[in-house]
């Protein structure tokens, strides 16, 4: 089965955050604005259990933390999505090296850029437009981050949580 | 801000369901496939943060269940939704009961039916076709059920997962 783990902002900013998707996003329809803190990796029941009780010690390794948006940015030339940056504190460092150590499978291929989609899979053209018109926004948003959530994959692509990870309220 | 408590079944289960509701059910995109423990309801942020703390202590009441699947059925004259029945049991029962009642607010409008909805908000004339088509076929489903959901709604009509309640795995 097809994991991943994401940090989902508070109801307000997702709105805002979709309110910039909707039209770009073709992901708009399978998982909400979500910071990605480890890529999707497969996993059996046997091992997600296991990572499940490492999880929850990282959760309750960490304190809650303010997430800052303020720059929209592009990952071209290598995709050209387009993204709202989100400052990189040490917190979200931490939190994804630690999901990249010990018994997690270790499958980051670039240096993590702590990042919320807005645009993907534009063509050429669409992309200059896109980015030309949302990098022209002015976007500041802040949000209290308390927990994080293991999500799974259906068939039809959509992503489902199966657990929720609240910082320093976990029973190991 | 609107909240719902729901089932989430297990993925392969999920993706049968869906391979069904798919095509009949306008809210395929805007959540999987779930058993409603606990209809939206709203709640400010004090309240909701009161009542997590009630649904912990549901969840280490509980103990794992299984769940089945065996009819389709309809809640017409009602209304045309169609739906798979889930098994009545006790857990199912105690599960709902115990949101209605405490701190909870008193929102069940029917008696509680647990089922899952595979089509809804359909035509007479589609209802008839889509009924007589889905109670043909053999659906068999079981599935081993230890944890709900806390769900919110989000302004596109999205419902995400705030949090997870895992039975007997819980700090209060």
């Amino acid at each position: 089965m097809k994991y991943g783990i994401v940090i989902f902002p508070s109801k307000p900013v997702q709105d805002e955050i979709n309110s910039y998707r909707m039209r770009y996003d073709p992901h708009y329809d399978l998982i909400p604005p979500h910071v990605t803190l480890k890529e999707a990796f497969e996993a059996d029941d046997e091992t997600i259990y296991e990572l499940i009780t490492e999880l929850k010690h990282i959760a309750n390794d960490t304190d809650p933390f303010t997430l800052n948006v303020n720059k929209v940015r592009t990952f071209a030339p290598v995709t050209n999505t387009i993204y709202l940056k989100v400052e990189p504190i040490q917190e979200l460092h931490d939190l994804a090296d630690a999901m990249q150590s010990g018994k997690f499978p270790k499958n980051q291929t670039y240096s993590f850029v702590p990042h919320i989609t807005i645009a993907q899979k534009l063509s050429q053209d669409e992309y200059s437009d896109v980015y030309g018109s949302l990098s022209m926004k002015d976007i500041q948003l802040e949000d209290k981050i308390d927990r994080f959530h293991l999500v799974y994959q259906l068939d039809n692509e959509v992503w489902t949580v199966y657990e929720s990870f609240v910082f320093g309220k976990e029973l190991v």
